[in-house]
């Protein structure tokens, strides 16, 4: 049963997240109809790196889908591009072998939010916009000390004991590209809502309404952050899901907008 | 009574156009009720700089509107962007003396036109995905030929004899920014659908089914076009207008795309 590797690009604005739901429009459930549709075979699974929540967005989403027949890939990608909406759209497919695992294979991910400094009428789904003063230095520090492994306990929204709270981050960068500021986030793995959190308390440390050492406290002792990182999740419309990476796969790189705005 | 010129930017994507309709949900008429409500003042009038048709984006119309008590223009910023929906902004807001009139004071208008050579589920509602290889050459090549003073009576859908069909453009562009290619067309005025015929008519050069020696030859001959223009109109999505310009405002600015992609 051949086996093939979908890199995906999706607005989540319009979903209720990445994965399957028997009541709620989501990407994977649409994929999946397109898959059906387009090709006219028979699905077995379909299988994503990770969810991204409602309203989140993917530079690069990756699901392994089993096929009963085995098409080129370059004519499968068109069929089921041409059978899906046009918020979403397969980049790239290529056969892997049984052994390639979208979601275990997976050795890295990265993230991008997008924080705009102005109200943007055409940027809207994309960004995050914080009207207070954005000082960076403060923000970078911070994402400073999230790198390396730490206790995200304070950052995550599982159930508590559900899993370990210790991640491994690679980078966290803060940049700024004209009237955004860009948060990279790329590690191992992922807590439940742990970025939007981690960009919330980023944001709050540059808009001087927390520092950075503060924050950090929180990696050290989850019990003392009190929820203050989950009041202060940033909205889902300003992340994207930008990169998941396999054994081979070359990073970093170059840190720059999803969607570019003026 | 006081006048103030507003600055506005908005993604024409949920509206039927500029121009207030009686029916229809138009960015005009969102901005009169956001005067209103958001300011609590009677609003005598206002006109923009010309009409945007339905789809079509905005980075900077200007419009001009009468009021009957004089807000600080920073308040009455605020106030009007806070009763406005988050596809409309105003960008800026300025008293101006009763001889100022949006349209009849514009000297000069710039659009700018997103063509990209790739899908993207992100910036749908932003470009026009022109599937067939994209060759720069001729496609600048007819963009030269456009500029000065030519009739354009076959890149218009104006009622024939409505108005003159000789307009002047000063400046036709057409540059690459990552999978975009971007079209900038600038003059005093234009006529109705004439910049999306123009784009539809550069494209078919750039992808080989027509000559710029062709096109050219219909604002020589506009009968001759046969209603290839139209047929060839490009779709609302990837037009913005950029910029109005006043006397004393200094052009031309460098061509970057009005919403950026990957």
């Amino acid at each position: 049963m051949p086996r093939f590797k979908l890199t995906i690009e999706y607005a989540g604005t319009r979903y209720s997240g990445w994965q399957k739901q028997t009541n709620a429009r989501t990407v994977q459930g649409v994929l999946e109809r397109a898959i059906v549709d387009g090709l006219g075979d028979v699905l077995v699974e379909s299988q994503g790196s990770g969810r991204t929540d409602a309203g989140v967005h993917a530079l690069a989403q990756v699901a392994h889908v089993d096929l009963v027949r085995a098409p080129a890939p370059e004519l499968l990608r068109r069929l089921v591009n041409d059978a899906l909406p046009a918020d979403v759209h397969v980049i790239d497919a290529a056969p892997v072998s049984r052994k390639f695992h979208a979601r275990h294979s997976a050795v890295r991910r990265s993230y991008v939010y997008q924080i705009s400094r102005r109200r943007s009428a055409l940027a809207k789904p994309y960004v995050w916009w914080v009207k207070d003063w954005l000082d960076l230095g403060p923000m970078q520090a911070l994402a400073a000390a999230f790198v390396g492994r730490h206790d995200f306990a304070a950052y995550s929204d599982d159930e508590p004991g559900e899993k370990s709270t210790l991640v491994v981050l690679d980078e966290v960068a803060v940049a700024e590209a004209g009237p955004l500021v860009l948060v990279r986030v790329a590690g191992s793995h992922f807590l439940w809502k742990m970025v939007r959190r981690m960009v919330g308390v980023i944001a709050a440390c540059g808009a001087g309404t927390l520092t950075p050492t503060r924050a950090s406290e929180w990696l050290v002792d989850p019990e003392s952050a009190g929820g203050e990182p989950a009041r202060r999740t940033a909205p889902a419309a300003g992340l994207f899901l930008e990169r998941v990476f396999y054994d081979g796969d070359r990073w970093p790189e170059p840190l720059r907008p999803p969607v570019g705005i003026r």
